[in-house]
Order: C-alpha cells, then sequence, then structure tokens
C-alpha cells in the first residue's frame, strides 16, 4: 500500500508511527521526524469502506471555532513515548472478524472494534485502556469524536468526489496524540481539514492561569494539575466562491485537583463563512442549529448564537469573521451526562446543517470577480485565526505543538488588497453590511 | 484632475484631507470616513516630477523591521482636529516659487518649501511648527523620512515602469497623522506600501508598560506620558519569485516625563525575505548595510544583523521570515546627532542595497512551480506578521488605528497547504536550511 511520507519541518520529536493500513517506510534525513499519511485515493479498502456511504441522517457530527485548534495545540505539546505502545497494540480494522468473542469482556471488545472499523483510524487512546472504562465521559467523548471526524469525512468525500482524506495519526510526548485528516486540492474542496486531538499531560502554569482567568479555582496536586482534553475540530474551505467556508469544534476537559475532585467542562460550536450572504443558506444553517439546541432547551440557542457573534469578532475590522452559528465554552452544567447529550447533537447537527448548502453550490458558475472577492474574505478569515483565534494562538505559543494540524485552519489561497471596497449595493457590500452588524436568521 | 475615492470600512473616525493635487470628492455613506488618494498614473504633475528621477546615489533611505507597522498603528489610534488646519495651511508644491522670499525667515521657509517639493505630500506637520523648531530633532527626523519616503517611492516607481504610487494622506484624532504610499499589481511589484507617521498625544497606560518591559522608567507628568512618534516603514514584495521581498523602517521616539526630562530613542532595520536563495544578493544586501553600519563603528554591523536574525523568527516554524539584515531598538547612544546620523546612514543604505536586486531578477524567468513555493513563502511572511510581529500587533489592538496602513505589509496573496514539504537538496530545501541556520554573509 502506498503511503505518503514527508519531513516534518520544523518540528523535532513527532514520531511516525506505523499506518493501520500499511507498511512503515519513514524518510528521515538529519535524524529529524517523519509522518506515516495515506495518499488520497490508497487507502486500503478498511479505511476506505465507509467512503461510498451516504452520511446517516443526522448522523454527521460537526463542531466549531478556534478553540479547536486549542487541542491541536494541546495535543502537540511534544512527543514519544506512545510510539510502540500503540503500535503494538493498534487494532487491526478486522479484529473483530478475525477474533470471535466467547466472554461478555471479549463481546464488549468486539464491540468496541466494530465501531472502531468505521473511524479513520484507530483511537488515540489504547484500546484495552478504552474497553476498562467504558462509562468514563473520557471513553465515551473520545469515541464520539472519532464516530464525527469518520462521519464528516465521509460526507465531505463523497460530495467532493474525486479526492479523499490523507490520514495522519500523530503522538505526544507528554501523552496522548491525535488523528488529523485533510483533503486538499480537490473538485469541490479547497482544503478541507477534520483533526481529533486526544491528550493528557500537566497543565503549565500559564494554561491553568488562563482557565483561572475564566473564574476556575483550580488547586494543584502535588504542585501538579493533571488534565486530559480532547476534542474533533474541522475547518472546510470549498472552492467555490458560493459554497460557504464551515468551521466546528467540539471538545472536553478534565482536570484533576488536589482535594481528589475533578474539574470537567465542554466547549465547541459550528459557524458559517459565506463569501457571498445567501438567506435561504443562512436561515437553513441557523435554524437547523437551532433545532438540535431547542432539544436540550428554548435559551441554548440564542445564548450560543450571541456567543458565537462576539466570539468570532474580527476587532480592527470592525466585521465579524462570518455569519455566524453557535458557540460555547465553559460547559459543566446540569450534569456531565447532560451536557455530553447537548454536545453530541450538536455535533450530530453539522452535516445536516452544512452538506445540503454545499453540495447545492458547490457547482455554481461564478466569474474571476466573485474569485477575488472570494480570496479577500480567505484574507479576512486568516487575519482573524492568527490575530485572535484563542485556540490557535494557544496552539502556536505552546512549545512543540503540532502545526500542521493547527494551521490546517488556513485557506489553501488567501489576498489583501490596499484599501479594497466595494461598491455601495452591491452584493460584496450586502455580506459586509451582515458581518458588521449580525442578523437574527431564525425568528 | 482624477482622485480615488473610497469608504474606509471600519475605520470611523478618519478625515477626509484634501490632497496637494486634486479637489476632494468625498464619497461618505452612511456618515462613515473617506479617504481621498491619487489614481496611479493619474497624480499631477507636481507629483511626479521626481518620478523619472533615478534615485541619487545613496540617496534612498530604507528602513525596516515589523516596528514600523507600529507606528502605523500609533499613528492611527483616533482622529479629528488636525483636518482644517492641514487643509489650510498646507504649502502647495509651488509656493517656493510663488512667494519671493526677502528676510532670514522667509528663506528658511523656502528651502523648507523647496524640499517638500520633492515629498510624495506635504509633510504631516504643520510647516509654520516645523520652521519654528529647525534644529529640533522631530523636525529633522520627519524631513528625513519625508525624504526617504519620496526616494524609495520614485526609485520603486521607476523600476516598475508602469504602475505608480497612489498617495493616502490621515490624520490621526488625537493628534499627528500619516502619509501612505501604494504601488498594487504593478509590473514588477505585487504590492509595494511607504508609510509615514507622525503622532503625538498621551501614552496609553498598555503603550507605557510595554515600554517598562524593555526597562525604561517613565514617570508621568501630571498623570500623563506625552509622547511623540514618527517613522518610515515600508514592505515591497515583487511579483517575480527571484525577486525578493524587503522590508524596511525607521522611527524615533520622544517621550516626556515627570521631571521635565524627555526620554528618547530611535529604532528601525531593513530585512531581505527571498523565495529562492542567491548568494550574490545575500551578499550584496548585507554588505551594503554593514558599509553603512560601519561609518559608525566595527561593532554596529555584526550586533544588528543577529538582532534582525532573533527578531524575524517565527517561533512555530523554527525558521526566520527571510534572510535577515539588520533590526535594533531602544538606541539613544552616544548623542541624539549621531544617533540619527546613524539611522540617516542606514535609510539611505536602502535603496542601493535593494533596488539593485531586484531590477536584476524583475524580469526573470520562472516556472508555475517556483510561483508555488514564493505563494508559500508568502503564507509565511503573514505567519510572522500577523502573529509575532510587535507593531502590528500595537497597531492591531490599538483602537482606531489605520489598519489599512498597518496591513499594507501584508502580500497581496498567500497560500498555505497541509504538511507541504520540499524535497531534499532542492532549491526550496536551500533556503529553507538557511532560515533555519541563519548564515553569516559578509566574512
Amino acid at each position: 500500500m502506498a503511503l505518503r511520507l514527508a519531513r516534518l519541518g520544523a518540528s523535532p520529536g513527532w514520531h511516525a508511527l506505523r499506518s493501520d493500513y500499511g507498511q512503515l517506510r519513514a524518510w528521515s534525513p538529519r535524524g529529524t521526524s517523519v509522518r506515516v499519511s495515506q495518499l488520497p485515493g490508497t487507502a486500503g479498502t478498511q479505511s476506505r469502506r465507509g467512503l461510498g456511504h451516504s452520511p446517516s441522517a443526522g448522523g454527521g457530527s460537526w463542531l466549531g471555532t478556534g478553540l479547536a485548534a486549542a487541542l491541536a495545540g494541546l495535543a502537540g505539546l511534544a512527543a514519544a513515548a506512545f510510539g510502540h505502545v500503540q503500535r503494538a497494540e493498534m487494532v487491526p480494522k478486522s479484529s473483530g472478524a478475525r477474533s470471535p468473542s466467547p466472554g461478555r469482556r471479549e463481546e464488549e471488545g468486539d464491540e468496541l472494534a466494530r465501531r472502531c472499523n468505521a473511524f479513520m483510524s484507530s483511537p488515540v487512546t489504547d484500546l484495552r485502556e478504552l474497553r476498562k472504562r467504558p462509562e468514563d465521559m473520557k471513553t465515551k467523548m473520545e469515541l464520539m469524536i472519532m464516530d464525527i471526524q469518520a462521519q464528516v469525512c465521509r460526507a465531505l468525500a463523497q460530495v467532493d468526489g474525486v479526492a479523499d482524506f490523507s490520514v495522519d495519526r500523530w503522538e505526544r510526548k507528554e501523552g496522548g496524540g491525535g488523528i488529523t485528516c485533510v483533503l486538499q486540492d480537490g473538485r469541490v474542496f479547497e482544503k478541507a481539514g477534520v483533526n481529533i486531538s486526544v491528550v493528557h499531560g500537566n497543565l503549565s502554569e500559564e494554561a491553568a492561569n488562563q482557565m483561572r482567568g475564566r473564574g476556575m479555582s483550580l488547586k494543584r496536586k502535588d504542585g501538579k494539575l493533571p488534565f486530559t482534553a480532547m476534542g474533533v475540530s474541522s475547518v472546510i474551505h470549498p472552492k467555490n466562491p458560493y459554497a460557504p467556508t464551515m468551521h466546528f469544534n467540539y471538545r472536553y476537559f478534565e482536570v484533576e485537583e488536589a482535594d481528589g475532585g475533578t474539574h470537567w467542562w465542554f466547549g465547541g460550536g459550528c459557524d458559517l463563512t459565506p463569501t457571498y450572504l445567501n438567506q435561504e443558506d443562512a436561515v437553513h444553517f441557523h435554524r437547523t442549529l437551532k433545532e438540535a439546541c431547542d432539544k436540550h432547551g428554548p435559551d441554548i440557542y440564542p445564548k450560543f448564537k450571541k456567543w458565537c457573534d462576539d466570539y468570532f469578532y474580527i476587532v480592527h475590522r470592525g466585521e465579524r469573521r462570518g455569519i455566524g452559528g453557535i458557540f460555547f465554552d465553559d460547559l459543566n452544567v446540569p450534569s456531565k451526562e447532560e451536557a455530553f447529550r447537548l454536545v453530541k447533537t450538536c455535533a450530530e447537527a453539522v452535516v445536516p446543517s452544512y452538506v445540503p448548502i454545499v453540495k447545492k453550490h458547490c457547482d455554481d458558475s461564478f466569474t474571476p470577480q466573485d474569485k477575488l472577492w472570494q480570496q479577500l474574505r480567505r484574507g479576512r478569515y486568516v487575519e482573524f485565526n492568527l490575530v485572535y483565534d484563542r485556540g490557535t494562538k494557544f496552539g502556536l505559543f505552546t512549545p512543540g505543538s503540532r502545526i500542521e494540524s493547527i494551521l490546517m485552519s488556513l485557506p489553501l489561497t488567501a489576498r489583501w488588497e490596499y484599501m479594497h471596497s466595494p461598491p455601495e449595493n452591491s452584493k460584496e457590500a450586502e455580506i459586509l453590511e451582515v458581518l458588521r452588524h449580525p442578523k437574527d436568521w431564525v425568528h
């Protein structure tokens, strides 16, 4: 099986992992690290099995916002130690079929293995560990985000029809790792990335202070603050200027404290960034997210919608990045289980909120002027992500982060013109107006 | 005379100024501000008079680094108050000829007016004010940077041969303003910006703390810290991948303190960012800057060269932005006059250090692959400027900044590919090696 092997520029410490689907052929000049990823279109039958399927109704999961990148960042703090274990213990895609399971424990194992069969790669956490704690939120969340990643990748690969996702497994010295799936320069998509990270270790003082700054009182345990963080994050940039960019992220944090207690919270969201305004699309997108939120309470959508408009604000431009969606952080009510159910419902609303829009517009005709305006809007996307996005900044400033997973959110191409200003009453001015004054799309 | 009029997106508070060369025709929907600038190629004879000239030997002045943008930022803190005065007092380009001067004071005025004739626009500071304090460093520096701006714009317009610079005068409510000259999408240049800002007011607590963080003890005077800051800053992005990007900035600060004393310092630098390494160009660029520094002491170039390599470091990539040059800040020795002379010499070294390189390569043949690599390098340029550059960040986070002047440093177009990695021993790998391990070019 063909594997794409490339040198990881400036990130010494990343370890090559044997692909689930192929042999390791590491190319590592000067002793730097390597990556192993599948060439689009060359993945084995196991990994591609699901790609022809339609996304199940409401089965896709999309999560949105910059804090996605925080996890990519977190997840990339360093590197080592896990490589051997993962390589040795990685469950073959077909293990369920290969090893009939007599006992209950084995059956659970088989059920898990069967579930893993649909993933883009084995989970980051060793399957033996996941089997030990099936009711632990860490297990539930990791499996949920792995599901989401696979569903989103399948739905998008199906829409693209030509290009497929490359799959990069990566690990982190302090603990954990991630799975980064990227489809680049396809028929429909300029760049589509769906990233998983599952990391653990001890919070740096800087990270702890950031969290304390949000009102948490975190007491160190033997001078340490052990944490687990996991999430799925994604940015989808279609080529056609009439098909909007979409971003989602859903994440879960646990921090252990001195008194034995555990701080936990969820965060996430999903937002749309069109080049041109399409009222129908905007209403469809927001309505789908609202319906998901409404299942868990009538106040959730309005609160998360406003939070989203406030968060994705490019202060120096006086514009939002896009037409919003939902955003939330530090969610730890009413209970861990109920918060998880809300996150899962929101995540599952992403494919139905977005994929119909991109399908509808991916073959729209457009002019060079439309493309130019798209490129200028891409520039604003870059500005938000590099200047304001907390997650991106956190990742970039964290030594040893996996930069490629953080910056996969950037568009393939972008443009900056000095003093560009669209004419009044143009369709370019129309979207700017909405970016400057967010609208209520569902009432 | 044709004027380009455009709406300033999200920067309420900017005032339209009557162009030196034409009538004001402000288009200001919804009460937002406007700008007035000359259309490339439509400038009046006054403003174009110098554009056919060769840059005088050593007469061009270039200054380099991100702190350039700081001044653009500083210079854009707010807006108003100066408009009327400037419009009323702006000296016509031909005032020297129109008003013969009998007395000494008048002669000085005429000499100043004649000097101003060569500028891209009248100085930011009212000419009456400049005449009152000819020996003040603020006057000397403002006239020097106006000279530099004009010389650089002329030299570049001559190289381009087709496009010309637009000239935007802008002002700042708290005091001062600037002159932003941009040549965009020319024959040779993708985007070339040369910005002047001359601003004054009271330092914000944040800015004062930044300065204290660099070791200054600033004591407030009646609760305030009156300051003056001025500088010229420039980023030049040629189209041809074999013609490197160049950046320069030279600036001067004064802060008045409680005890009546004045803190003053200069900063600046000049650096080169090639897409591909050309040893001969690198040596020429560094040698020219070294020769300028050597006139003021043998230790200056080595110190400023290292400072440059350290400053323009993209931490998350483990790469420098380019192949360096010189950089310095907080320069306040051995005396104000001698520091100014050093700055002037460095500034005047910029045209001879850079223009021969761009002339040599602007018509080089190149492949689509070369252009693609250039676009990826442009992406790194954007990363440095938006994530690390102190000046850009300072500008972006300062309410009321003139964003277009700060972000004129961004390239017209840029590209980000996931996990791009050039083959070993390629010319792309060659420049990466130098960006990772800066070289000594002149010994």
